[in-house]
């Protein structure tokens, strides 16, 4: 190995055998790795992870994610992504992993369908799904997914406890409303998708990359979040093709 | 005089001397009065009376009513009606009246233009206006009307002090929000009329003129109350026809 | 049976077997029986199914239910209840099937935790829980159940589809928004439980029901319905108990 | 002359005099000059002019602007700063006549009080002021300022016209809500002063000055833009002190 600081993409690959041969090549080394879940570094998604911390709501109770795409790739890209849960959902299960903080998620139960896009099909994925997960401390998790929001880019996190309820809410370019001759009140559409909305929160993942390095600080977003990500991933295709509530191994 | 109570629509008339006449009539009786100022009656509205009386904001320092409506009324209607400042924003005189409480205006500036009706021009009335006044303790206060608004019954009131502002804002039939596929979120339009946004207010106003006559209390909204909207309504129109910032006397 | 109209609260019985005996008693003879699925008659929830009937959305793939009440019940009541599922879930499977229209749920996951009430331990029931259903079509399905919400009773509805998506909002008594002084923009809570928020829902429903009986049409919420989501809630219970999502049979 | 382009800060002088001394020194210089009206580059805000620009709202009947600083400043600024109406309200001048066009004000009404500040009052300035202006073609105009919104810095436009009403609303570092255990819905608090309010209309700005330079266009804001919003404010000034309604003559 080169001793280079390493930035890599989610997910660390499609195959689990592979991420832990990468896992057993880098244990003892000191290089920093970072993965690219980018929404950890949402200014409105991390005030969730920290009032969660912060005890702002309580005993945390559930967690509702809604993450849905403008709209569907074409075939090449859905041929190589691994399937929807892991190239899409798995952005999902890292946010949850990242906003439970130190409570482990044990099972997982996933739906999916294919109602949007023929291209889908002819992969055999899926365009539409539904997940519930559970906490060690039994947080009920629900992730919502799709390939097309006709909107948007929808990308809402809610958090609900014994004090209360946080919600990080779809943005718009400007603040403008418009009462129209229609009669009706509306806003700027939300934004388009993952490069407008989450422009902020790339900047501020790379400028964390870099004060890694320069401080030889423990990276923000490890390697094993990575892999976890993906063994939440490969759980609920389990449980996709079981019909069962799958237990989370992690080992 | 019959003894019965009397509930009056405003204005009691569109001429002072009648309404002095009027009072010089019911001085000394023990006839209950009531003046049909509906929106005193509004939830919304009277919650930021409320607010202003229970200290909610400190010290109040401006109030804002934007009062609109959808659309301008017929020629015959016009020529009754006895103005714009005395027709509609009468009704908006009274609610800051209302929400200053015991601290009276004492000056007015008004503006008046023909920008929507053809009627208003022959007529020579106006259909758009703005209005400031200025209370005894400094109090700054803006009222703007029209005779359309395309996007409905626009009723709304702000009041900001010392330790805050609350708004009273516009309501809707239902809480139903649209995300489109033109990528627009939109709301409900808000209530087309009065009919529709005062429903409520109307039904506790009659119910507080039927608890004044069982009670023999005082009416909510006395005879005094409406001759001093008028009052406001002439000194509008004298600073309209002057250029110059009227003060207010009411004996 | 003496011929009279039933206007029936649900469930219609906790156990399948005597609502069975119900249907086989009432087979056959004409008396009007509606089931007191109040929040059918929302009308900003109805809105919602209106529109999934007019295409408004497109084809619908997504349909989530957040409902969370106050506070916990006692434990008498806990007791005399059936469970959660049967007591609570059983409203949001019925509005989930409103929605829904002719195409029926067939697959559903549930999940349970215990985390807020002692005396919900004691009967060993859930205060938390959340469900995955699938319809014939593809629809997926999401509800959300909570005996706490401290903010007060959450009730929203989501519908997602091919050409949008529209969600039935809580409300709050008035429209006031607060600027404080701790800079903060606030609105009413909303409401406090179901009395509130469904005042009119239940004025309508009974409105409803008295047409049915006048019209000798036929009621709006059917004896099937109410058996229909008890057999729901029952399949949710297998599921729970099982680990497994479970087919649901109808017969 | 050295003929360096010129980035002047509002306003260029308090001295309409010294002001025309400038433009007699600048005619026929093709130096650029820039005058510091950074609201005009903020997107919200622009969106609104565009919109009239383009007739999305029809012909325009109103124009309200709502600016208010967090806190007052001290006495020493408050000497030197010329007076509210030229300190602060010539800000709201300048974005009025943006959004207006080639529509010029012809007349303006002031109010001015003094209930925030001691210092204030020291200096015999204004903390709390209320305009209306018209404009050729009978366009309404609504401003109000204070020195002090306990809530951050208010700052609102809404255009009013034949076929809708446009808002740019306050805006907030986050898009989180929270709904607490006091049963309150909250939103982030809105921006505290302009630094974080107009930081991307300042960077805007800065850019479409260099770009002015680079190409030799014309500035976007111009020695006359500043010229205008003085004689606004002078006018006012003269309004407030004779309690007329003042005619402007920009010569």
């Amino acid at each position: 190995m080169a001793g280079k600081a390493i930035f890599c993409e989610k997910p660390i690959d499609l195959d689990i055998n592979k991420v832990d041969e990468c896992r057993d090549a880098i244990k003892g080394t000191s290089v920093p790795i970072q993965i690219g879940f980018n929404r950890r570094f949402d200014s409105s998604h991390s005030k969730l992870q920290q009032a969660n911390i912060n005890n702002e709501i309580g005993k945390l109770e559930m967690l509702i994610i809604t993450s849905r795409d403008p709209e569907p790739p074409g075939l090449d890209y859905l041929k190589a992504a691994g399937g929807f849960f892991r190239d899409t959902t798995i952005h999902d299960f890292d946010l949850a992993r990242f906003i439970l903080g130190d409570d482990p998620i044990i099972q997982v139960s996933a739906f999916g369908s294919q109602l949007i896009s023929e291209d889908v099909k002819k992969v055999n994925d899926h365009d539409t799904a539904m997940f519930i997960l559970k906490s060690k401390s039994g947080v009920l998790i629900h992730i919502n997914n799709s390939r097309r929001a006709v909107y948007g880019y929808d990308q809402r996190v809610e958090i609900f406890g014994s004090k209360g309820m946080m919600i990080s809410n779809n943005q718009t370019p400007t603040s403008v409303q418009k009462f129209s001759e229609k009669n009706t009140e509306s806003k700027d559409p939300i934004h388009y998708f993952f490069i407008e909305r989450y422009e902020q929160a790339y900047r501020d993942q790379f400028n964390d990359f870099v004060d890694t390095i320069k401080n030889h600080s423990n990276p923000s977003v490890s390697f094993e979040d990575g892999r976890n990500a993906l063994i939440l991933a490969n759980a609920a295709y389990e449980s996709y093709n079981s019909g069962k509530v799958i237990d989370i191994s992690y080992d």
